[in-house]
């Protein structure tokens, strides 16, 4: 890992710093970049909030070969664990690789590894076409996230990920306030629940299961539900887009309270290593998104840098399986937790 | 902005750093200056009691194009938020533009985008004549603050003030304290119940409105309604009169519980960007008043750098209204607010 | 006083770098000298604690000429303000000054402007025979300290002191955990209710008051009280003797709860100025003690350098007291501070 | 002292910093090596628990020379407080000294001064052998820990312990999550209630008691209590096999509460100096380990350097015990504590 974020280092000059500790704040502000919007005060809370999360160590039981597979919205998976529809190598991350190579090693190095990737979207249409050629040719084996576009732009970008293979599909609709967007000329808008359910309801007529991303509330999370979408994913958009939103691991617990076992809850945003994945699952989450990373690790290292970084989260998700007595991702819940819980 | 920013660090050097967060750490006690009285605690509370203060991001209903514009005391503005009252260029800033470009900066600023500007007093007499003669070449649209001073300079100065044609006075009682006016031998005071409703009463005859600026407690907020004051400032004269205040986010909350609805509430301390002012409306304000930021625009702009922060702050605000969902100022209350409210 | 305090930084160099800010952070541990023992977390819980209350602006009221003269255990003072019993200039602060160059410093310097200063007591003879000097030339205006020696020494220095003249007689009881009195070979410990009975009992023959310096708790202050002392001063010794102790002004207002009215409260620790004095008498002291400020002052100005100190903060609480409407030293209390009180 | 931790600089090169303040930040992740797991969060929670305990002063009693003296599981010792198990001279604290220099420094300094030394396990068997032949040498006066490792190692290395004529034994459970002794092709694991239970029987058959170390919650507190265990040690591995567990300090009380009395407490985790041996008494702990301060003293002294650094401890406990008035252990409790109890 270490050969991988020097490589990462040298190629996102510019864009992304590769911090020792990737934390938001040495890139403040940077959008496009990688940083977070205005103070990056989101982006913050998020790490901070994590941080916060402290685990209850446990030793005397028989846990020593954890099993972390589990299985999501119909897809296996070996962990709790998917990479973040992120796009836009070039303005975001210095374009030192095409968005081919960039969404190869993504979602391909995902799959090596028994996980899903999802791809993201953008202006530049090579976004979204390369995310689709990647899920066809990986059998299907992909997310493809689309932008909450106004008008027929949004249509037809979902019929086209449709036509990948994938059999789920996802809009981050926290994309709304991308400024980078509106800039370039092609506004995203909130969407209606009346537009959301005419989504999911063309979505399930293909078959597909739809990802709605962006809720940060118990009550938007309870109308997701209502509009009938099959997962939801708690996230601030990695702080891209509302300054001083609270990090997801605040109200994660309060809107699993609300929702949980009637959606799944996917939840994104400072997830860094596997003892993270371990706190967002025990706080309520049914599987957990990384963004960041995944893109240092591609830049640094392609379809193996993805790999190699998935294999280091699985080692520290096991541990921390083992040290807390957890045989089974079904097993961690908030009693893992000091201090927080039931 | 960027640029104005440069300029504006240039013309302020020695007076004001222009830093990139401003935030009262470079400038602890420079008064005279721009920084906050002795150990700048109450300058430092606004920033930290506001960036405590987070949003709930919301994104599924119809708000894409929510509307800012706000009335406050007869006024029509594009938004909620008015330019303090600061005067004295030539001690508090390096006086290297003369006090009347700053007025002109400032109030033409302000009115060149549909909002308000007050005005500021001070010792030699042509701080006030600047504003008054500004306030009357744009049609009065622009509110004299007059320093409470002891003895007929007070009567005589609002006298000159209501001739500038202005149709809202104000008053910023907290200057009481201020130790720059108290060393040029022109003492103010705090002003009684009894004094305060002569002066209303006055400024009522005169068919004016009236603002009281200084209100940090719910008892004198109270009091204020009582007296017949129109608008109370929440404000604690940007840290600069007494140490160790608390921050007024912090206040205006339990204020806005005692008053709110039976006076305007405006409230100052620490906004910096759009997102501020959503969150100081959120917390019960009717409107918000920037201060040093619009002097750094002015120093580094002029008029036309008052307006360009202008609008990157209304640019900062539409975005934060469209990803919480409000259409409207009036949609903007607590429940926009993580965990701080009903 | 800048002046004064460079001329201090170069006097007591290698003993107190005199900082901008006097936190304990740059001198820890040192001790002697003029730090906090071992990590120095009660020096700075002392300033933390301080730092944390927050004073409630208030305009609307009739304070303009506020008068802060008060009268302690029968002491006449222009302010509720004393200065600390702090002694060995040697090895403590350099020694650029004599001992009675400092202790007339300290004490004449607070009867130049009204105030009582108290004296230090240690292991050479001059450092009481120069406080008692001073006070006899004084005319009895100051208060010995006598350290809580094993033994006849205690005694025969009571007697000595007393003979100074002076109508107040202390014991700083904290000090029993000075480590550099116990390498000297001259125990010190803490003291009994019986012994203190007997102490107070024949100070009271004497027809003078006693004050007990070192109460954390309020227990012992209820104690303090039931033994008959006529005043504790609230003090952990400037975080000398035990590390970890809470700051004082955290302690203070639960001790003033428990014998407010019953004995006189002085308190302190982390006193800076002016606005520190208003916020301990709010808290519940009738008094303040400042420490290590003094002595900065004594080094850098000798008498002279005690009154411009003097008058700084006289300035300071003035400030305050006009700007919370407090008329006089009585009219200070919990109602003054932000979100603490009844 | 300060000599010693010259000399460790230099020879833990590369391993320990030997910082002014030991608390994790410079080591972050060195594992092998002397850091915390991960992001050290275990390791630096352990210190911050600790940092916030606060310590009630109180002077008006008659201790004056306390009794640090007490009894654990038949052991006579002069404080309570044992060197905790550490062992891997070579590759954790850089091999300037051999492993039996080590052991003999560690296990000899401590009974040289009426205290009882743990020994550590690990992969090369002179790390056993060395701690099984000094506690021979010392007449039986130290307390093996045997790893908790899968199979008939474990079973082989506690017979080997008990020939070594110790009256304790035990085993640090917490061990199970040692990344570098899986590297090592070595697993230990955590160990069910009934494999607990039999090494227990065994031991006890011995004429043994029996230590288990790495226990953080008070129902696996229980548990021990349940299986037998003489005594727990509340212990995270010094932060160095889960990241982000809670400071032991912090866990300590709802432990107290719920089994002492029971079977004897033993805690460790940041504790550096006499007044944190006292804070963890006071928080329930019924004797106290000190791990890395003892290996910096071993390696920058010796047998001797151990020694200083007990009577440096002895002398900060004894001060704590006077300024609090603990004439004996057993005083000490919650309510020498600030505002956490009862």
């Amino acid at each position: 890992m270490k050969e991988i974020r020097e490589t990462a280092r040298e190629r996102m000059k510019g864009y992304c710093r590769v911090c020792p500790v990737c934390d938001g704040r040495a890139c403040v502000g940077e959008v496009p970049g990688m940083g977070g919007l205005g103070t990056a005060a989101s982006f913050k809370n998020n790490i901070e909030a994590l941080r916060k999360v402290r685990i209850n160590m446990r030793l005397l039981h028989d846990v020593t070969t954890p099993d972390t597979a589990t299985s999501l919205l119909g897809l296996d998976m070996d962990m709790p664990l998917l990479a973040a529809p992120i796009g836009g190598v070039e303005f975001n991350m210095g374009g030192k690789i095409t968005e081919e190579q960039y969404v190869d090693a993504v979602l391909g190095g995902c799959v090596d590894k028994g996980l899903i990737g999802c791809g993201g979207d953008g202006v530049p249409p090579f976004i979204h076409e390369s995310v689709n050629a990647a899920v066809t040719e990986l059998g299907g084996k992909g997310i493809p996230f689309i932008k909450p576009w106004e008008g027929d732009e949004m249509w037809e970008k979902l019929e086209k990920a449709r036509n990948s293979g994938c059999s789920v599909l996802g809009m981050d609709v926290d994309a709304a306030g991308l400024v980078t967007l509106r800039k370039m000329g092609r506004p995203v808008s909130p969407k209606t629940p009346d537009e959301l359910r005419q989504i999911v309801s063309r979505v399930h007529e293909w078959g597909l299961k739809f990802i709605l991303k962006g809720i940060m509330t118990p009550d938007e999370a309870v109308l997701s539900h209502e509009i009938g979408v099959d997962a939801i994913v708690v996230s601030n958009h990695g702080g891209r887009v509302l300054d001083h939103a609270p990090g997801t691991a605040e109200v994660l617990p309060s809107i699993a309270d609300a929702v949980q076992g009637k959606l799944s809850i996917i939840v994104d945003g400072g997830v860094r290593d596997g003892v993270d994945v371990f706190k967002m699952v025990a706080l309520g989450a049914d599987a957990v998104m990384i963004g960041r990373p995944f893109s240092i690790a591609a830049l640094g290292g392609l379809r193996d840098g993805v790999g190699a970084y998935i294999d280091q989260i699985k080692g520290q998700l096991v541990q921390a399986m083992v040290l807390t007595g957890c045989g089974s991702v079904g097993a961690i819940g908030r009693n893992c937790l000091y201090d927080t819980g039931e």
